[in-house]
């Protein structure tokens, strides 16, 4: 019974590409895409893949080529999602929010063959490739010239404008193309369909190949985590860029659906889309609840029926949460990372929780949740010795997964590899607890947890607890060394308008009431701005290495005071010792 | 890229054991199963999996063995769906409506290593251990003994009676195991997990291999395909035996849901469990509509909720649909067979179909719809050239598969293997259309349809229309052999109570009015039942040969009339006279 063979019929490769087939069979005449005044039905969107797909074969692009592309939400994006792979080469989509440098080490790093470029990013890309050029001449005189890619312009194709003489352009390349074209056959479901660079750290470029298989299972375990139903209405608030929209590039035509595409994600075009197309689903960072919660009266429009928003990332403080959901959006919180293609966790929700306070509800529905379908497993890990941590939702350890959703590996990065991959887990770098209910929460960034008298405290809960003051706009905590308790937190504030009135002391004191002494920051420093990555995460490295500083500051001011003997003293006086001088030493 | 390794972090074979190792981590304390008075959490359902697969290997049980069960839907038989493969494994459901013989040599292809037997069904499974031993001393009188399957009793976990001495019982074996073993590790996704028999014909049983792959799959994509979100309350209406409860047993525990086990399919049963537990979920043959609608008053009960079905077999007449939706019920129309792991086309409701006419949404409704994500393809072929019909609604072809729901193949049986997987195909044998927005409506078994002077006529057409007159109860069409046309339709026909005033010619003109002339049947016999399989489908080879006999009177009767002359008339003229020749003749 274990030698009947595979064959064509029973044993087809796993591979997103089929939904497209699929969905230009079944829902022939859906609309697949909406981008201002163009529309276009599954069957003309697999019809410009194909052309699309030929013209790249014939630009002599083959197995296993990187084909790069540098452009905001708009119908080119998504359709090459599905046309690189059908010409066999893997796509790679770059962070529109890079600057030159980064594009050109990525452009270099994955050997692009040819690269699009939406005509908006045209001055950073050139910019980017003259970088390219001018790294592999600085590298060795003696090198041949560097193979450049092939640079392809998109131009917006509502608003059809910038076409130059000279340039190859996506729509002559969708016009000439085969429209019969027989798509490369996927015959390994193993082989790679797209490379996403993590960061555009110069040093060490991690792309993240993912392969049809992994794509496959992963886009039908989110449809399925999400519980996103036939015909969704999808607005690409999310760039594409991020993990391949989180892969529902590929879910929407798994499901059928209408994919509402748009240049930027301001309040304005989120709102008269969601309400002109009904929409019916959109992933994003929290920050777009701000943009959508700041939009002025003429941006507004009342939503008739209910948006449900996938978000990653930290979890939204329940003020917030309240705010957008009385808007009409329903928020289902997620976790996710790079390597995980997209998001790995989902945070179900369960009926009877529909009967709990909002303040509790909001508690839950900020956990990150259960792993997806095709995670075969999810554990946390103590750091020294490995073992499972009690399922208590205390014990703290390290996040790793196992399974279909885990990328190939990092491109050309052993070290890497060998890093994140061990005994057959990945380790995602994250530290969090699991609940008695089999949930999962996110402390932290392992890099970010703080040791302070062996004790882990996790920065998030201590932003988490800061943010619940009325006047807090943002937080950031970041380790501090510290001479007696070898880390301690140090919390960077950003305060709502108007809070000039609000000291250090009055958020050291709210901290005091809501955690345990040794979770306190030592330090509190009132900033104007956090900086902040691409993608709008914090950049807590900068932070620390303030925070360094800070420290440099007070072991002067120990000294001075010879606050070197209360080495004995209970913790409890000492941190009440410490915050006097910190109360002094403000900065 | 193409060269980054598999590891255990990121290629783990797909297994639905996966699906339940989840369940008890993240719905750990939720329902797992209700029988009765019996309640048990996904932790328990996970360990008393754990315990009995640990038993089975202490019973000698080894990688890729087959362990047989015949019983009904309670625990045990859910249960055995995860631990049997945890042992390594191949669980062999065996159909409870089989007769000995039958079962018999099921066991005896299979091979069986261990039976697993209901209390209820130890007389008929007595009966088939006996044949069993007739069967291999009368082959060969120097054969050794035949290797007999141990049997294991299941004695109802709730109403604990039958249990008698000497005998091994399920309950002990899940008590002895150990709770902490460890799964049988799967380290190849092709390897198989169950064994279904197609049918009990002794001459060449048909049992279906799926892999450990296919049912992952499988589960996955009908999940998707109905739409069942989490936490599902599903009742076991279907049995357990048709297909691995259409891959729902095991994506139960994918959804974290609540599994409502009954013994019997009664109205009672399903009313007074459905109300109980807000039962959210239900699959069934059409025949559980009459079971559900015939309910006494004490027997029904009022549904609050809306319970979703998921339906096979022959499309529902548009009047039980309407009903049956009136009840409380949903009805989900799918087409699937057991090569194709259950359902393999859903009939996925569109929106804008709201607005119809209820009759036109029952038309819709009873289409087969679109193949589910794990189908690669679906096609329909034209007999003769194996080309793709048009999507017209009118070209009939054959329905042909491709994809990872498709079965490993038929177990020891090479001849079936190869007649139907041809040319990267799964041939169905049955003959259906495509329609102009891609969804495929089955038209008959190829074995089924009637080819009437060179025109395909399907038989499941003519017995729609003939359902449709208000005093027909069922109708069955089968071939016919013609003198003229080669071969016509004959209809077998159940009138509704009181309807002895109804005759041939009514029905016969009631089909000249709504369709073509050469569909109309040549012949109508009332009967008062038609034979059926165990699963109620009608056992046309049965019919056919009755119908063979009508046909020689007929002949007779055309002789003695000389209607030899009318070969040259009109078919139209020809049909007329025939139809008169009909009414003479009737049996």
């Amino acid at each position: 019974m274990d030698n009947l063979p595979k064959c064509g019929a029973n044993y087809v490769p796993l591979t997103p590409l089929t939904f497209l087939t699929r969905a230009s069979k079944c829902y022939a005449n859906r609309t697949s895409i909406i981008y201002g005044g163009v529309r276009f039905t599954w069957t003309q969107t697999y019809e410009r893949c194909c052309r699309l797909a030929s013209s790249l074969r014939s630009l002599n692009i083959v197995k296993n080529d990187v084909v790069s592309v540098l452009a905001p939400n708009v119908p080119a994006m998504y359709e090459m999602h599905f046309a690189v792979p059908m010409a066999g080469a893997v796509l790679n989509t770059i962070n529109t929010r890079l600057d030159a440098k980064n594009i050109a080490v990525i452009l270099k790093h994955s050997e692009a063959k040819v690269f699009f470029v939406d005509y908006e990013y045209l001055e950073i890309a050139k910019k980017a490739l003259e970088l390219l050029m001018m790294f592999d001449f600085g590298k060795s005189k003696t090198s041949d010239m560097p193979i450049m890619p092939l640079v392809v312009v998109i131009v917006d194709i509502y608003s059809r404008t910038g076409i130059r003489l000279g340039e190859l352009e996506y729509e002559q390349l969708v016009h000439q193309g085969n429209p019969s074209y027989i798509p490369e056959e996927i015959t390994d479901e193993w082989d790679p369909i797209t490379l996403n660079y993590t960061s555009g750290t110069t040093s060490d470029p991690k792309g993240v190949v993912y392969s049809h298989r992994g794509a496959f299972l992963s886009t039908l375990s989110l449809i399925l985590g999400w519980e996103m139903g036939t015909e969704p209405v999808y607005l690409w608030s999310l760039p594409m860029f991020h993990c391949n929209g989180w892969t529902f590039t590929w879910g929407i035509a798994a499901r059928g659906g209408t994919n509402i595409c748009i240049r930027n994600t301001t309040a304005q075009e989120m709102y008269t889309n969601i309400v002109s197309h009904n929409v019916t689903h959109m992933c994003c960072a929290p920050i777009v609840f701000n943009i959508l919660l700041e939009a002025k009266p003429h941006e507004y429009r009342t939503i008739t029926t209910r948006v449900q928003i996938l978000t990653g990332g930290a979890p939204p403080p329940v003020p917030l949460l309240e705010k957008i959901e009385r808007l009409g959006f329903h928020v289902v919180h997620a976790y996710g990372l790079t390597e995980a293609t997209g998001p790995a966790l989902v945070c179900e929700w369960q009926e009877k929780w529909n009967k709990l306070p909002s303040e509790n509800q909001a508690k839950l529905k900020a956990r990150q949740g259960v792993g997806i379908l095709t995670l075969a497993d999810v554990d946390v890990k103590i750091f020294k010795n490995m073992h499972s941590v009690p399922r208590d939702g205390k014990s703290i350890g390290e996040v790793c997964l196992r399974g279909s959703s885990i990328m190939k590996g990092y491109f050309k990065n052993e070290k890497a590899n060998s890093e994140v991959f061990k005994n057959g887990w990945f380790f995602t770098g994250d530290v969090g607890v699991i609940h008695q209910d089999g949930y999962l929460e996110i402390k932290d960034r392992r890099k970010d947890v703080i040791i302070s008298g062996g004790e882990n405290i996790s920065s998030i809960e201590v932003e988490n607890v800061i943010m619940r003051h009325k006047n807090v706009l943002e937080a950031s905590v970041v380790v501090m060394p510290h001479p007696r308790w070898g880390e301690s937190p140090c919390a960077f504030v950003i305060l709502t308008k108007n809070s000039s009135q609000v000291k250090e002391v009055d958020i050291i004191a709210h901290c005091r009431s809501n955690l345990p002494g040794f979770m306190v920051p030592k330090k509190v420093k009132f900033v104007e701005e956090l900086p902040k990555t691409g993608t709008g995460k914090v950049q807590k490295h900068h932070l620390r290495a303030v925070a360094k500083t800070f420290v440099v500051l007070e072991k002067s001011n120990e000294t001075s005071k010879k606050t070197s003997q209360v080495n004995k003293e209970k913790p409890r006086y000492y941190e009440q010792t410490r915050e006097k001088i910190l109360a002094l030493s403000r900065l």
